[in-house]
């Protein structure tokens, strides 16, 4: 094997889709990286997931599940003893066909919210509303949406790379049209994953996007005395909810039943490679979850502080995006929205990445401290341009 | 077979779903109750019915079919001759998917309604509305939920009891999160079905509870002549349209296309058991309809009588529930929603029960009679406490 | 093979549901009209075509895809060369499951939108809104209901009858009750496709039926230069912005990304059989897309066009029907919702033909120009009676 095999598992235009499918090293697919990677997908039949296809792409090292029908979201991962992802109330990965999104007045969305990431967007992201004539629901579409083609794709230059990639479409008649390919990304024995979206609008009329990837972590990595690091340049609460907690901005709370979530706009600090750097560290900093991001591709960092006891989603979220979850009509009006020209393509990039000991914690925290250059602006109230003030 | 044995049919854990059991005397496991006993499932895949299951808990003298897509609702039922159920306008079941609660200004829950038992609850039922931030649809979500896990279970002690029990999750981030475990049990050879809830509070907080058992009849049992028999306190029309008819409140008239219906709140009249019991009789009293259950666990009941034409739905409900299905607010103003603490477990039971025969329906009425201390308080136009009037 | 022969391809009552068919000439079923003939049937399972049925009727000179979990309709054909459908910006049919109509403030029946001959109705088509205490969402329920009823039937009499029956129940408990039993036959060999639909009210009591057929057209029937002929007393625009176009209201432009829709608002003038005509024509007048209906049965056309750029749907709607799909309040007012009596049916019929050479096109401009007796009146603004004005 020395060039690049594709292996497709949902192609809707030749009506495959393939209910069980394993590739791995043992097949003869032999990669430098490791000879534990694994690529195993299964149509899930049960309850509130019948219907869902789970696609556990492994590196041999960390392995992420992925979900193609609601909107190539992850679902959780692995690496070595430590879980990726949260326990949100929403116990199972739940087929949208089971998540009403006009439900609870809008916020439906929120019937199917239990991934490692998903995606806001991308007509809409933010709370509900009428904008434009639109009547909005909260964080719009694509996350409850199904790829309609999804293949596995094998590099075997270098260590070896292993991606699933998929396409969906959002798209209505006298609305958007969209087409996302994501791709799922990583090589053979790492504890790295890509994200790399491309976006591209189909229609032929210019398209306002928004975007922003909903990263959700909750223990081991988030717990009492868990730490937030990030070079950065200002930072805002979003309301005077977390203006409570600005001077704890960076520091999490055990559970606790009577919490109310706190959200954190952030401008990103670019290192010398133009990507920004953010982690979750664990309280006794031998574990954390880094994300890296192009700061040109994905300017707006939300941090989501959500502490609530367990029963109720103990979690926080890492959030890049294109833009900060405000209303439609707001991120709009600061020009945070891109508008994206008919046949154009915006690419987008996320990395996940687990770090599981001491010494690769403090090397990060090291990295953060380089890059902070300048001290940050902290603002103790909502400010203008972050939040509707 | 000496000891309790459980059969899997749904596991989503395991991604395990059964598209075709039977379990039957004839397969060696003898139980004493009865040789004809059988449970049955299979997966239904045509038109609004695709993706649902039916069971079918069959006692060797009574048989229900059991629904886990659609709440673990009981679909219908079968005694000898006697069908137990109704024409509903909505002739199948209806997957989940084809129920859209948004619909009809929130009342879309009725394009799926058509079982002889649904729930109402668990975080609210009654009508639609705007209450405590939340929109409200009608009747709730549970009996459009998909259980996540079903099992038979079969106890060969004394005459053989029969049991399928399901899990069902009522969930959202930011909002409730219930979980009902849910059995349909019988012993082999009986005409009484015993449906016992356990909702457990899975959520930090406290929450108050909301549920109604849905129980619907139509022919043979309810048809011109048909009386209703339930040892009560008190009973008042919900609003002026049934106080027209409180004087004929426990008969019934044949189907009329112009009738609207009409709907009672009783609060039943324990026996020595502390049980109340409420019967559908039969114009000539040859048959009864059986409904049983702990006052104290639910101390409400409604009965909705809907003698419409059969075109339209020719049905009453026997509805015993922890309140009445007014709107959540004035339910919860009243002290009706138990307020749930976090991992309190409330336990409910109503039992079904067919009477097949004169002598079985005397001695019913003669129970109820028995029963009846005291004359019952009848409200001639609906009253505080139990209407919003 | 000498009678009528049927072929069950879905039946909810037995649980019949069947994945893969393919019915043809070379299964000894022989037919007068063409040895090429051939009806297959198979389930979709990828993305949001997942759960769909496709079941393609090919008379042998023609083919036409129909979607029975989509209201019965007509996915796209082709004929020869020519592609009869159009390209939406929503590339694939979609399973109702993912098209929640109540998203986009009750306009979401636009996710699902893509075929060549959809129905809007049965209790209402038109534009959302709050009417006689229904909340009505666009263009109704029926395309986005799945048949419960499916065969195939054959009749070698003559050149032999290819025909797909399928039926429909639009029902709601408190709300309607329609059986809609939907025929497409042709005959083998023939380029005509009838649609042949039976509505019954099962309800009690009287009900106004709504129904139109939105067939649509786009390339290459549609292009610069394309135009609409068909005989008619009256057109009326629907509103200001139809009205700017009256002069060129029988024309066609090529794709312009700033279009806005245009509608017309037609009173048919019937041929010596009681027929209405309507054709769409290229531009070299080498092909038509041509339908027909009893106008006794369907008094009223709409014609829509929608010449917006490609990439949002460059499309145009001849659009038989019992209405016209103004806000079903105003239509009711204007007597033509026709109230049909419990038990009634009514009988609709829609005929498509397609012209594929210069002489059949001339043939039927001429048909077109015979049948118009007298001058048509054309209202250069929108008129009273049929626009609310």
């Amino acid at each position: 094997m020395t060039t690049l095999k594709k292996f497709p598992l949902i192609d809707a235009d030749r009506n495959l889709c393939l209910d069980a499918v394993e590739i791995a090293a043992s097949r003869g697919l032999c990669l430098a990286g490791s000879d534990k990677w694994s690529i195993r997908c299964q149509k899930l039949s049960a309850g509130p997931t019948a219907g869902l296809h789970d696609i556990v792409l492994d590196s041999g090292a960390m392995a992420i599940s992925l979900l193609p029908e609601r909107g190539m979201g992850l679902w959780k991962g692995v690496c070595g003893h430590l879980p990726l992802g949260w326990d949100s109330p929403v116990s199972l990965p739940r087929h949208p066909a089971f998540v009403d999104q006009g439900d609870r007045g809008n916020l439906g969305w929120l019937h199917g919210f239990n991934e490692l990431l998903c995606r806001c967007g991308l007509s809409s992201n933010g709370p509900p509303g009428s904008d434009q004539g639109d009547q909005l629901t909260l964080h719009g579409r694509v996350a409850n949406l199904p790829a309609h083609h999804v293949e596995v794709q094998i590099d075997p230059a270098g260590p070896g790379r292993l991606a699933i990639v998929g396409q969906i479409e959002e798209a209505s008649m006298f609305g958007s049209h969209w087409l996302l390919k994501s791709t799922l990304a990583t090589t053979a024995g790492s504890k790295t994953f890509d994200v790399i979206d491309e976006v591209t609008n189909l229609a032929d009329t210019p398209q306002h996007l928004s975007l922003l990837y909903h990263i959700n972590i909750g223990r081991p990595f988030l717990e009492a005395g868990a730490t937030f690091a990030m070079p950065h340049q200002e930072v805002a609460p979003r309301d005077s909810r977390a203006a409570e907690g600005i001077d704890e901005w960076q520091t999490y709370l055990g559970p606790r039943a009577s919490y109310a979530e706190q959200a954190y706009f952030i401008s990103p600090l670019a290192n010398s490679n133009g990507e920004a750097l953010a982690g979750l560290i664990n309280s006794n900093r031998s574990a954390a979850l880094v994300v890296r991001f192009p700061v040109k591709q994905l300017p707006c960092f939300t941090l989501w502080k959500n502490t609530q006891a367990d029963g109720n989603g103990y979690v926080t979220g890492l959030e890049p995006g294109l833009n900060y979850p405000n209303f439609r009509a707001f991120e709009r009006e600061q020009g945070r929205l891109p508008l994206v020209q008919p046949g154009e393509t915006r690419r987008l990039k996320v990395s996940l990445e687990v770090l599981d000991d001491a010494a690769q914690v403090a090397a990060f925290t090291t990295e953060v401290t380089a890059s902070q250059k300048g001290k940050p602006l902290v603002f103790r109230q909502p400010a203008g341009g972050y939040s509707p003030v």
